[in-house]
């Protein structure tokens, strides 16, 4: 089967996972669970619970607390996702060529159902301490929760909102892109390898991967921010400009840009090349990312 | 000891803890911190983690994972009132007699510092994990994601804010009591009774008594909002009838209000009394807690 169909199976497969663990839309707080189930289900092409999986994949493993896990960090993503495009964060009307869940439920129904979904994510994730009572279950939710806190993703969201419309250093962007992108990525990886019991010197060379991955994929983003449209993105194109966002675009140029994405993406996948097992899929995955070929 | 100076003490020890967990004001991420810090070391009374440690006192608890726990809870009531305060949510401008985090530091970082000590409670809470590897650990990890969310405290909210400016009756009025305010209390007692190893029998009357008290403190707090001004309360009085609230006073009057939270508390107290361990100063927080005394 081509990279196109397996990865179509294999999203698949992870929406059964997240429906599985999204609540039913019932009861006196159907409200927020239906505005929650809008934002899981909104068409996400779910990037990190697939490299969560094949992480796993690659290094052997075959943990029951896997599923639960992918579905924990794509919650995460999601919550983040909502509150970001909150009036008072980057005020977003379209999020996957659809309304914002602001604009489809109202800011006070997006705020709780962005608190729901972090909640769940780590009820789902402590869940998972039963499926598989190993310290690797509680070391990965350890990390989880690490890794989508201020020292991770919500550290990167801070700096991003204190300086928009600052003209900032490279540094600085860098340090942005690395928490409120890379961290995500790198916890989807490490995840995925501290459940395969993953040896230290694989999970240091996996988050190396996910690191470059995470980065070159934001700057991946911040170039289609200039170069797509509205169609191709789902959500209107040039919107960082407008915001006076810096992205690596504005300070470095597009072609500097492209350079670095295919740099990044060369030293990851020679850094996976290291390792002695092989997941082809996962080499694809990881150009696909960061060329955005799908 | 009397009674006000024991609580005295205990209260500045759980300020030390809290102190222990809070991350320090520094590095590219210091602003989101101190707002953070800005909002737990508000003067709060830290009742869910004095009613935590009471409990698991009461059951002759000595587990090395309890502080953490007691930071975690508080964190996850300090980042709902936040949240709860936000101009699209109650619009509060002032909280324990201080400008409110979104007037002291913006909007956007008050959804991040929400989001922050979210986090900061569940990676608080997974550290726990290796200070004390019992499955009563994961356990009290998962009951304390349970309160917390859809099903617990955020389902109030949702209901609570759903039904603003509508009448409602005494059932919803109950049930978004029951889950804004008690869920956490009956977080706090049940997590103690869960690491001090409590059998179900012991649990099951620690949550009936957590829930009566917290069914009671919210009632009281719907009498004191009638009753009381801002200098005593340290937010606008009458603030819940000025935002078209439904309280257990405008559904019932202030005399079956009062009555009702001296059935809970008697309730409460009887059911303590039929365990066979005895915690004085326990007894005492919950009527200190019912009448307001302090």
């Amino acid at each position: 089967m081509d990279f196109a169909s397996t990865l179509k199976d294999r999203v698949q497969v992870i929406e059964g996972i997240l429906d599985g663990y999204l609540p039913p839309i019932e009861g006196p707080q159907a409200h927020v669970i239906e505005a929650m189930n809008y934002a899981v289900r909104a068409g996400g092409k779910h990037i990190r619970p697939l490299l969560m999986q094949e992480t796993h994949k690659l290094l052997g493993g075959q943990s029951p607390a896997l599923p639960a896990f992918m579905a924990a960090l794509e919650f995460i993503h999601n919550y983040s996702l909502i509150h970001d495009d909150l009036p008072a964060m980057d005020n977003d009307d379209f999020r996957r060529g659809q309304p914002t869940v602001h604009k489809a439920y109202g800011e006070a129904l997006a705020i709780l159902a962005g608190d729901g979904l972090l909640n769940l994510a780590f009820e789902t994730a402590s869940q998972a301490l039963t499926l598989d009572d190993s310290p690797k279950t509680s070391k990965a939710l350890q990390i989880l929760a690490q890794k989508a806190g201020i020292y991770g993703m919500i550290g990167g969201q801070v700096v991003d909102i204190q300086t928009e419309g600052q003209s900032i250093d490279l540094e600085t962007l860098v340090f942005i892109h690395q928490l409120k992108c890379g961290a995500l990525f790198e916890a989807a990886m490490e995840i995925g390898a501290i459940l395969a019991g993953a040896s230290a010197e694989e999970e240091k060379a996996i988050v190396a991967i996910a690191a470059d991955l995470g980065l070159a994929f934001q700057i991946q983003d911040d170039i289609l921010d200039v170069t797509s449209n509205l169609e191709a993105l789902g959500k209107a194109s040039q919107a960082d400009a407008a915001l006076g966002k810096n992205t690596y675009v504005s300070l470095m140029g597009l072609d500097k840009a492209k350079e670095k994405v295919s740099r990044l993406t060369d030293r990851a996948l020679t850094q996976l090349r290291t390792l002695p097992q092989s997941n082809a899929f996962l080499g694809s995955l990881i150009l696909a990312l960061c060329g955005r070929a799908y």
